[in-house]
Parts: C-alpha cells; structure tokens; sequence
C-alpha cells in the first residue's frame, strides 16, 4: 500500500483486500466490550477539517482511539487559515510537529493530494471538494463485499447528484476496480458534464430513467441532494426531484427483497430517500457507518503501523 | 440501576445510596496526584451537546477519562444536524459506530429520553430542555449530604427562574427521594403553572415570600435565572428581582452560619446572589463543582462497568 | 522553578538551562516511531484559550498527550463566560474539578497572572493580551541556542509590529537573560510608547533603520504584523511596510548566509516576510514549530511531575 490515501487510485485490488481482511478483525474488536488494541500507540492522528463534519470526524477520531493512538482535532474556524496564513505554511506547522498522520477534509479538490506533496506525514483525504473520499468508498464496497460475497459482476447503481458528489466518483473508481458493473443516474442537470467520457473509458454506464435501472440492481446507493443548491427555478426543484429520482415507497417495490440500500449520509429523508426505504430490513445504511469504524481502523493501521506492531 | 439515566425517577433510593458511596471513593481519587482509574477502559463516552456547556460537558470528559475510557466531544453546531439530519438518524449514526455511552444536552425537553428508545448505548440527560438534569441533582444532593449528614427531616429551600428551570424539576424529585423538606420560591411570573398540582402530589411547598422562609432553611439552592428573559416591562425586572429574591447580604444575615448555599453556575453575581453570599465560608458552590466530577464518575462506572470491572 | 509560568520573569537562568535540557530529551523522544512517556499520567491539563489559536493549542495538547497527561480543551466561545459568567467563577469552576494544569490565552494583559492568585492549579500564559507569552520566548531561546550554541554576546534582531506584540516583550526578557545583544526595530508608529524607558532599564536597543542594523545580525525574528491595524491612513500602509520593514529578497542579502530567520507564525507572506526569506535555507521557521512541543513538554514537565516522576 502507498504512504497516503489520497484517492482508490492509490489502492490495489490486493490492498483492498488486505484493508477489508483487517477491516474484519477490527469490526470483531468492536463488538467487544473492551474495544482497544494497543497498535498505534504513540503514534499521533491529527484530523485537520476545513469542513464541518459529524460523521467522518467522529468515525476517524473513534477509529484512532481504539488503536491507541494521541488523536487531535484542528478546525478550519479559529484556525491559522482564518488569519490569513496559507494552506502550506498552516500544514508545514502541523507536521513540523511531529504528527504521523493528517485526516483532511477541504472545500478545494485536490487539496489533499497537494498536502501529500508537502508533508512527511501520511495523508488521508476524508473529503477534497467534489473530487474524493476514497476512505467512504472503501467502507461502502465493504459493507456490499459482506452483504453479496464477491461484488464481481454485480450490478451497483447509484442515484443522486453527481455533478457535486465526491463519493460518487470515489464509489466508481472502488467498484468497478472490484468488479462491480455500476450504473450511475442522475437528472440532466446533476449529471456531471464529461461524464460521458469518463464513463466509456473506466466502463461504467450512465442513465437518466430511475425506473429502468432499479428492476436489474444487485445494490443501490442513494446520494445527498443539497436543497440549497436548488433554488430559483433549478430544475428539478426538491419536489420534482422526489417525484423523478426519489426512492420513494413505489420505487422500492422495483428492487428485491435483498438488495441492499445504501446511503452515506447525512440523509434528506422525504427528498432523495423515503423513510420506508431508509428503515426497510434491506437498508445497509447503519451498517456502513458501523463499517466505517472498522475500515478506517484497518486503514490507520495499514498506513501507520511499523513492520514490528501487531494488531 | 436501569440502563439510562434519563430522570432523577430511574434511581432508586438505594441506587442514590450506591452512587453516593461509589462517588466518595471517586473524590478521594481526585485529591491523589495520579488521578486514574482503569475501570472504563475501552470505553467509548460520546458527549453530544446540542446546546453549549462548559461546565457539564468538562465534568463529564474529565469524569470519563480518569476512568480510562475514550472519550469523544460532537456538538450541534457544525455537525449533521446543522445539515438538515433529523435527531434521529443523528443519533442512530453516533451509535452504530459502537460507543457505550451517550452523555447528552438537547433544547427539547424528553429529548433524552426519546433518544433512549433509539439506540443500545446508555444515555445520560445531561440536561433536555427544561425538564431535568440528573446529575445535577445528584451532585448536589451528594454534596449536602456530606455538609449535613442525612438529607431526611431537613429543610432545603430552592430560589429562582423555576419556570426554566431543569436543576429545580430534578432536584425537588431527588430531594423529596432523599427525605428532605423542600420549599421552592419564585415570583408569581416565574412559578410554573401546574406546580401546585406537583407540589401537592410529590409533597414539597411553594412560597412567594423568601424572607419567610430562609430563617427555617437547613440548605439553600440559588437557581441561574436569564436577564435576557426579563427585558420589554417584564416583572421583575433584574433589578426588582435582587431586591425581591436575592440573596444579598441582608438576606444572608436571615440564614444560620452553617447553613449551606449551593448554585450550580454559572451565577449572574449581584442577580439572583450577592458577593457575599457567593464567597461566604458556608457557601459550597465550588465543593459542588468538585462532587460534580465524583458523582459522574460514579454514574458512568455503574451504568458501564461490567461485572468483573473494579474500580 | 516556580509554580506557574506567567512571565519570563518566573525562571531563572538555571531554570531555563533545565528546561532546555528537558527539552533536548523531549526532542529525541519527538523523533521516534513511538512518542509516549509516562511522566504525567493521571495529571490533567485544561487548555483554556479565550482567544483563537491553533498552533499553541495544538502545540501544548500534544505535548500533554505525548507525555500521557488527560488534556481537555475549553474555548471562550460557547463557554460559561459567554453566558456572563466573571473570568475568576469560570476559572474557580474548572480548577475545582482536580485540574493540575490551566494552559490559559486571555484577550486580557495580565489575565494570566490574576488567575495563578485564585487557583492552585500550575497556570501557564500561552499568550495574555500585548503582555507575555513566555512559552514562545522560551522555544524561540531554545531554537537559537541549538543553530548559535550559546546566545552570549549574539546580536538578535527582531522587526516588526512591536506595539501589539506579546512575543516581542517575552523574547527581550529571554533573550537578555541569556546574555544575548537585542535591537528592536519597527516603524515610530508601531514602536510602544515607554519602549526608550525600558530598553535603557533592560540594555537593549531601538531602531527605525532595519537596514543598517540587519547586517550585524547574528539572528534575526520577524514579528507578525496585522494588517486589519493598517487601514484607513494608517501609516505605514501594507505596502509601506513591506518597503520599510519587511524581510524582502533584497533585504536577504543584507544577512549573512548562516544567520537564522525566525518567525513565531501565522505568517503573513509578502508582508513582513518574503517567500524568498521563510523558505531560505537559514531560515529556522519549522523549527521552531517542532521545537515547540519538545519545549513545552519540558515546562509541563517541570511544573507538574512530582519528585518520584521519571521521564
């Protein structure tokens, strides 16, 4: 595995799977009641978010704990940022430290991997823009990986707004890199533009009929619409959206029984995702955020663990 | 003990009686110079504050790390509540990620308790609304008791905003439970409407009238109250209510020389309590701020220690 | 050494030679795999900035950490104080919960030493209003010492916006301790009033003409300047100032190839310092980052660890 995880780029089909056989042995870990290996104590995690966060914070924080590790969180409010200093001089100062790893999350895409390039510590991006969150898509195939077995050949369709969804692109480069054939939906407008390119050249499918796709999916993955992005006559409005690409009650009669519905959270219930299928016995959406502890483990201690540390 | 600690009604007195013992052994941990239990080791704390609190949730973080378990600050600002997530799902996400305990301050009165039908972890109403606020109460039950032996037969006098008041509902319940004699005064405006109801049902009195009562008082509680409440022709404005509710100097001269004065902070000094009365040698105000992290170590060690832990 | 660290004039030429040589131990242990001892377990440091701050609070929670104290952070934001609580009742409230350590930055000049009179706890200034700022001074000192050996007889320069600058005032008391020569250099309307008075009294010099004075440099220290002072005819304007005082690449030229730079951060490039200048290789910047918490796990050191303590 590479130093940093910046992007599924950086992850092999092998690396994926020495992440999940680990993420495994944490998820164990955590059903425990004493949940604490001593693998990265003395080791230093600092969560360096531009971006308000709960989740991501909270799971990386947690994650860093239960390895021992000292974990220490830097806002961008009140920071040094906020003063006027530059991104460099702010992360030079961090790692001048002597901290091991920095958990970034940024407005800007491609801001973590410019932080790669500038610090010893390892990387890891939680968030660059509308580029990538790799450590969430690793969570989201691990928790389809239990779920379905082997996610080759299986039909994983994700719905939402693409144009602004670093998980979405995240979630391609994973899946398909497993084996998955993925088909992307989205309204015209939300539809990332090249996308067409992009998706002949890596081998994914696009379509813009919800309701044709939902009949042959093995998995689905319902993304966060941001209402405040549709105002002023956007088309669709967060009625239209519901009503065209919405898992609504009707819709979910289109799946399976068994096919799990994700959803990364946090969730517009009503507007992209019903309650009826957030809450159905086939929903995974509390078991990815269970996963997310155990994959975000399994890659701290993949990154930062010495040839000599056992989990 | 049950599960929660949502209301001063899920202790029993001998749950107050094992809580207080646990807490005595806990404050002679806080006079050693190695302050450090491993009772809660790999345990996860969450303290989820909707609401700011500098004192609550320093109690609480300072209680759960000297019992070695991890703890975790999330708060409503900035988090997925602030992205339009319903409290629910909020919580469910927190809990799925495997933490042991909520420690939570939410606006809505029986917030807590409704978050207790959701998740597994053990939840703790570190205030909701202005319903309760348990170890409040119990830390300041604790700390008369050990001014004044038994709490049975005594007299415990409460002052202030009681319409806003959660430290007032939870105390009058835990007082009332300890065998203690309670009065609540307050100006007509400020007295809850139904408390007479209350009061009848659950045995203490109201008064209007502290200069009458305070010479009786073996213990008095000097509740917070809000100037911002009390703007635009209400009655009493701040001034009105020092002169008519106060415990100013004239009025400390009507209380015995031992009788304990208690408030759980932050005070308005010159408000609702005088210099004098703050800083007089028989006030406990900051002895309840140090039971406060005793008492709270007690109730995460009962609510979270397995059998086999020993303090 | 003294109980608290308030000001430079609380250590003494053989406190800082201890403290430098605590540090140099601590900087060896920065640079491992595993960065823990356990010197200050079950001690436990409050970080109360009531003033933003990454860098010094971050700096001091990993030097808690690493040196396995119990570190909690308060902001004045969403504090008690923020609800009309006195300065004295909040700090009152926190050390009455067992602290050992009140890390403390306060808008306030001599905010910290007002609060060592009410608490027992080790109060450390991380910065009080124009004052002191001493752990800064102390790791500037250290800085200086491991690039010049000893700071007898060397001449330091420092430049830059010396009214409002607490760094400056700790590092003149520092650095004269250690017997090196000082100049201060700023524009007139930038040089505190008394500063004539003082240096007389302390034996360090003024000047207006950082040109003639940067040649005989063996150091030089640049000091942030804010630029939200230098609005409305303000004299010097930004620009004013980047052609009078600020470290330019001509400027450079005028030092000699082995004469540090330093600069306390947040820096604000192309004001008082060019990139040229911070990124040079002479230039210390980073290190005094990382010197920083290997200085500021000495002074916890020396402050809290008991006789029977070993690092």
């Amino acid at each position: 595995m590479r130093k940093h995880l910046l992007s599924i780029d950086d992850v092999s089909v092998d690396d994926i799977a020495e992440i999940f056989a680990t993420a495994a042995e944490m998820h164990d870990v955590q059903r425990r009641e004493v949940k604490k290996l001593p693998a990265l104590r003395g080791r230093t995690v600092i969560n360096l978010f531009f971006e308000d966060s709960t989740r991501t914070r909270s799971s990386f924080e947690i994650a860093g704990k239960w390895l021992s590790a000292d974990t220490i969180n830097i806002t961008g409010k009140g920071s040094s940022t906020s003063k006027g200093e530059s991104l460099r001089d702010t992360v030079l100062t961090i790692a001048s430290m002597g901290v091991d790893a920095l958990v970034m999350r940024h407005s800007a895409s491609g801001a973590a991997l410019q932080v790669s390039q500038w610090v010893d510590a390892a990387v890891i991006n939680a968030g660059d823009g509308t580029h990538e969150h790799p450590s969430q898509a690793l969570l989201d195939a691990y928790t389809l990986q239990r779920r379905l077995g082997s996610l080759e050949g299986r039909h994983v369709v994700m719905v939402g707004d693409l144009t602004h969804s670093r998980v979405f692109r995240s979630n391609v480069l994973c899946l398909t890199k497993l084996g998955a054939r993925v088909t992307v939906v989205a309204p015209p407008t939300l539809m990332p533009s090249g996308v067409a390119e992009w998706s002949r050249a890596a081998g994914f499918e696009t379509s813009y009929d919800v309701d044709a796709v939902l009949p042959t999916a093995d998995a689905v993955m319902m993304l966060r619409v941001q209402k405040e992005r549709m105002s002023g006559g956007f088309f669709p409005s967060p009625r239209e959206y519901t009503v065209g690409y919405g898992l609504t009650r009707d819709r979910l009669a289109l799946l399976g029984p068994d096919v799990p519905i994700c959803h990364p959270g946090p969730m517009n219930r009503g507007l992209e995702i019903a309650a009826d299928a957030a809450d159905a016995a086939q929903s995974v959406i509390l078991d990815q955020v269970s996963a997310g502890v155990a994959v975000r483990m399994a890659i701290l201690y993949h990154l930062l663990a010495g040839e000599g540390s056992a989990a």
